[in-house]
């Protein structure tokens, strides 16, 4: 029935034991490949990417939430990332063969899987967002599982399915359909987290930055540095070095340098190779010449 | 017998309806792809890069060959790049499958058919040379056609099979195996050849430069401009950033800008994802991120 990514997000960046019993479970199964898993301690956050068909991906992210539910306990939760429950965020990407609307009736009945079996609050967001003001997904997190918590007890931000109130460990979830976006972290080098937190607000486009980027400023008290974390929802119109470059330009005026970046999880070769044609000066270059994609 | 990467090239590079009869022998043919192909009409030279099975590269490229006597004369060759032969160039890149001992086997053959069937002198460079003195590529073409054929004249830098004169209209080929090198041009916005020859002199190995670079400052009158054409035999120890940015510094000597920058042929993702990840300061990045490896 065609191919999908997703690339679900779990509360939990700081044990590889727990990690590792999720992971697994995206190990070794057919028609579905796990290409990258990542975790950041400071986030407390990891990312899991899988392909497949979209029947097989929908079953590992089922039996990867159920073992989410059983290990990760949001009531002792600390991190530097907004977040809503065990499994924060499922979103899917059709890849080839399936249309967004397949791809939507899927995310959908993910969804209803989520709530009867596991007893989960569940939002839609993005392409299957049920309500026209939850089609972003920082509007459906605001302000994280307390705000929701507390919007649900007063009736309000209620979930598109499941029981009106969050599951007591694992909190809520948010299930979409959604395009390819690029997640770009950009490491200052420097502790002060207000002046991540005042370049992402100037980068994003909510704050007269590049169209199509979300940013967040984010502390990394681990590695003594803070980051400019991002996602980029349309990278091939805004491609990274216009983000890098601009991130750079703004932590010019507090005389502080960009240590390092980092891409989190999938991203696609021509946003690679627009950004290298940029930095190179590149002209005429087709993907075609690249051996990798022959063999 | 495993896969072999071909990148014939080819004296022409101004006439379109030539390089599409030589070109259009590699379409639709069993167990060989062609990837790539494009012309220079200041290098005059046409570089055609082919993936497959040895065996049906081998049957090609003799092809491609046969077709190129036929067409190119170099008797009234004119073009920026040195050359010695219609088709001047053949080298064998073993990819998959294959060792470098098979491919060196296979080389020979080729060369021997090119002796046989057509009636050119062969020279065999790279890890298929005959000689020790006839590894080096630029050595065993020094001087182009007009000085290998003086030499042979006189008895000397005869050929390692055929005839020992050059063919009346289609000169001399040489063909060898080797590894991997990636085809970097620099365009310097001045058109000052001298510039472009002095930078090329300071950049490459032979001139205290960068270990595996060889460099030629090229004319480009068509286009104005002069360019730095390097060949990087080490892609992946000598980096195409460290390149870059080291004709930059010597370009700056003359007040002279890079114009842009040229990728010739095949290449290594993982060339690129190496230059890519150092103007990103990218860090943890891994190949298998990128999607379009997995479908």
């Amino acid at each position: 029935m065609g191919k999908i990514l997703s690339s679900p997000n779990f509360s939990e960046g700081s044990s590889p034991q727990i990690l590792e019993e999720i992971v697994s479970l995206a190990r070794n199964k057919k028609n579905v490949k796990l290409i990258d898993y990542s975790s950041d301690a400071d986030h407390n956050r990891s990312v899991v990417s899988i392909i497949g068909e979209a029947e097989a991906v929908i079953e590992v992210l089922l039996e990867m939430s159920r073992k989410a539910v059983s290990l990760i306990n949001l009531n002792n939760h600390k991190g530097q990332h907004p977040r809503c429950g065990a499994i924060d965020v499922i979103p899917l990407i059709p890849l080839q063969g399936i249309s967004l609307e397949e791809c939507v009736r899927i995310a959908h009945k993910l969804g209803e899987r989520l709530a009867e079996e596991l007893g989960l609050p569940v939002y839609f967001y993005g392409e299957a967002a049920f309500r026209e003001e939850r089609r972003d997904l920082s509007d459906v997190r605001r302000g994280g599982l307390e705000a929701m918590a507390e919007d649900m007890r007063q009736g309000k931000r209620l979930p598109d399915i499941g029981p009106p109130s969050p599951h007591p460990t694992a909190g809520c979830v948010i299930v979409g359909v959604r395009d390819f976006l690029v997640a770009f972290n950009v490491n200052l080098a420097t502790s002060n987290l207000d002046i991540a937190r005042r370049i992402a607000s100037l980068v994003r486009e909510r704050g007269g930055g590049l169209v199509g980027v979300k940013a967040l400023g984010i502390d990394l008290p681990s590695r003594g540095k803070v980051q400019v974390s991002m996602n980029i929802t349309m990278p091939l119109k805004t491609p990274l070095y216009r983000v890098l470059e601009l991130v750079k330009l703004e932590a010019k005026r507090y005389g502080v340098e960009v240590e390092s970046t980092e891409i989190v999880g999938p991203v696609p070769l021509k946003v690679l190779i627009e950004t290298l044609s940029y930095y190179l000066s590149l002209r005429d270059f087709k993907i075609e010449q690249i051996v990798d994609i022959h063999i």
